[in-house]
């Protein structure tokens, strides 16, 4: 049973949905919709709404029996939760396709973290700018990252290069790793105090052909059952 | 309780599980590892041995009291599972920065996932290569999709011309759709046979930053407990 002086650490099934509701709430919020209730939103998640009680409800007391939530306080609430309603500094290292596409993303800026460096070895690329935001030699990313208090560092290296990067990157004041490499870091005693957020592109594309294949998959399973119930139809 | 003649919908948790599965016993077979427990599992993935053992169940009866799991079995039950053991064409639509480096991402013709062709609206782009893959006038899309049986749409095209690019697709033979867009698609009577795997990529940095942020939201809440039970310490 929890104690009142202690709080029980959050699941990250929880977190992983929190950016859901946060969206949700700003939609509500664009269609100047005041109040929802679980149900409500339950319709719009695709989650039950005891679901999202218990959800809400790891991170205080929101909504009020035959009221609902109020929309405003509730995406207010979630913003800072997910530490929105604070700038986040970040740099990115590695200029190739993808961390240009990453530089040119203008949705990170809308919602509060800047990417205020790019990083490469590519000497035909130091002292040039993506979407105004320059890019510098590595060597100068420790020295860099620690005079600007900055917080996140996007990951877009080759794989090989990940782990001398991750090296340089637990030196400084980093806080979070957000890793678009294939590689898979661990943190040692250097770097535990960095929080790593892996992209795995690859997964993402395994659950969708997890979920083509699904039909045939359950009547290949519904066939080895036939053949241990032979009488079921 | 299931019937012998039904089988289970699988939920979107365990599936999102499946890689993570794969990828282990990937590593496991690399290192001739024959045969591994649900607990040895457990410490490598972090999910606790009956979460394992119940995960797998959904598919077969694959382990054995007191020996465990045959690694190499496992493995390939897994890929067929996912649909690995099958070549699935893809068709990369908008050959921008993120379009041009998921082209130049080896990783998913390595698991059965080949890009044939991209599309674009650009003229500069059609009739160039990208990876060794030709670019194509967006208006060609409909009917190589159709003629070559093309299952993976991947979506890589600005927000605003996202519903056109559906509306095309939905009279194509594709089956899913991995859109890397800000856009929400959803399915209607046109296309609800087609699966969309939305990769929302500004989820994952919230995540990141609830986690960066956790202890000063465990703090706060402490606080606010604090104020509701002022005896506690």
């Amino acid at each position: 049973m929890e104690q009142p002086g202690e709080i029980k650490k959050v699941s990250m099934a929880v977190i992983k949905r929190l950016p859901k509701y946060y969206k949700c709430l700003g939609n509500l919020l664009k269609n100047n919709v005041e109040r929802v209730s679980s149900q409500d939103l339950s319709k719009i998640l695709g989650f039950t709404a005891s679901q999202i009680r218990q959800d809400l409800n790891n991170f205080g007391e929101f909504g009020q029996q035959g009221y609902g939530y109020n929309v405003l306080q509730l995406y207010t609430e979630i913003s800072k939760i997910l530490g929105l309603n604070t700038l986040h500094k970040m740099v990115l290292v590695g200029a190739g396709n993808l961390g240009q596409a990453l530089a040119n993303y203008s949705e990170f800026r809308t919602h509060g973290f800047d990417i205020i460096a790019i990083f490469d070895t590519n000497p035909n690329l130091i002292g040039r700018k993506i979407n105004n935001t320059p890019i510098y030699s590595v060597e100068d990313m420790e020295y860099f990252i620690n005079e600007n208090d900055v917080d996140i560092a996007i990951l877009t290296v080759p794989k090989d290069k990940t782990e001398k990067v991750v090296e340089v990157l637990s030196k400084t004041c980093i806080r979070g790793i957000w890793n678009f490499t294939p590689a898979e870091i661990t943190t040692d005693d250097d770097t535990d105090d960095i929080i790593v957020e892996n992209v795995h592109l690859i997964d993402s594309l395994f659950t969708l052909s997890y979920r083509i294949n699904e039909d045939k998959l359950q009547e290949r399973l519904l066939k080895q059952k036939r053949k241990i119930f032979p009488d079921c139809r």
